[in-house]
């Protein structure tokens, strides 16, 4: 594969927690070892023809290789596990609950936080905010009460480490501000097991160093 | 493949509309040509361990066929399209950006209706229902418009039919009964197309002949 270039907020609004999208796709790039390239994009600059080209839906991550474009974070990072060796089993079923649990992690548990960020920051000025905010949070709580019955004691979520725990651990880092993951002590030691793999801590590294880089305006 | 067995809810509460996900599942195997199963759940049943075992979030479509159990709608239908010809280009670079469609209909699309289920049913007796409703709609066009855009006057999503269309086309018809949909005349071309295919008509067909079926105690 070419050098894979991907794009990333030129500040994420997070200051560099790394709960951006880009840190995903860097995570799942270091565990197969590939190399990559950083294009910055400004808020304005998602929203011009040029990136929407690359992503209609004006958001970052993307990810260019030898002629491929690909955006959403969920498909960037299926491509990459099947392009390299390391972050699916090798048998077909074990590759089908793989993919399952990606698609778990992204459309049966991200749902509530991203409600939860709407709740929050959308609205945080509307007279409703704060009687809601609770049954918003309460609702969030659901997909993690089944997934850590779903986890129980267990390492990973299906055998060894795989694409589907990599999504499911950024997806419940985001679960974190909020004071949720937390309730959940199996879920958030699952998740430190995922933070402290080598792999995850160069890509948080590299966000970071990213997101608070000197830039010329300021030099 | 031995017969695949699916679950679906005992009556669906759409009463047969076919917006219930076991009308994703079926719609695959219809365009595979595969004959499946269908194992009726109530809503008692969904939360039982044995439920809870192939689903730990207890929801319906699942998925059994030789050994192999799956949950979520996506990774169902990603296995049925990797298993069978006709859901996937044959080319690699194709088959990513499939897998991206489908990835971007239930991240990128899906939350949007999600959230307005939640506004308009969950939270439909609040005092802020009325108010906060045209929020949530306006929230829920965004990722129409910019859908509407990437697809223009294009037959499908990238060339030829594809698990990417199936799953985009299966979730842009949650938007129809909010009016969203008609919104958006490209868009409910697009759908329309989808509802014309011989193998999703079957789908429909099957689900509503099942959510319709004289049962036992009402013989």
């Amino acid at each position: 594969m070419t050098t894979p270039v991907i794009t990333a907020f030129d500040r994420s609004p997070d200051g560099g927690r790394g709960l951006a999208r880009d840190t995903r796709v860097r995570w799942a790039l270091e565990e197969v070892g590939q190399a990559y390239e950083v294009k910055p994009m400004t808020f304005e600059a998602l929203k011009q023809p040029q990136h929407l080209a690359r992503n209609p839906f004006g958001q970052i991550p993307t990810f260019e290789a030898g002629g491929l474009t690909l955006f959403e974070t969920g498909g960037i990072i299926l491509h990459i596990a099947q392009s390299y060796p390391g972050l699916l089993p090798d048998d077909a079923d074990g590759q089908a609950r793989a993919q399952m649990w990606m698609f778990a992690a992204v459309n049966s548990v991200e749902p509530a936080i991203l409600e939860l960020f709407n709740a929050k920051i959308v609205e945080g000025d509307k007279p409703w905010a704060a009687e809601r905010l609770p049954i918003v949070m309460e609702r969030a709580r659901k997909p993690l009460q089944r997934l850590a019955a779903a986890l129980g004691e267990n390492e990973w979520l299906d055998g060894a480490f795989s694409a589907g725990d990599l999504m499911m651990v950024s997806v419940l880092l985001r679960f974190r501000p909020a004071g949720l993951l937390d309730e959940f002590p199996t879920l958030a030691a699952y998740v430190a097991r995922g933070e402290a793999r080598p792999a995850y801590k160069r890509a948080f590294d590299a966000q970071l160093a990213f997101n608070t880089r000197p830039q010329e305006s300021e030099a």
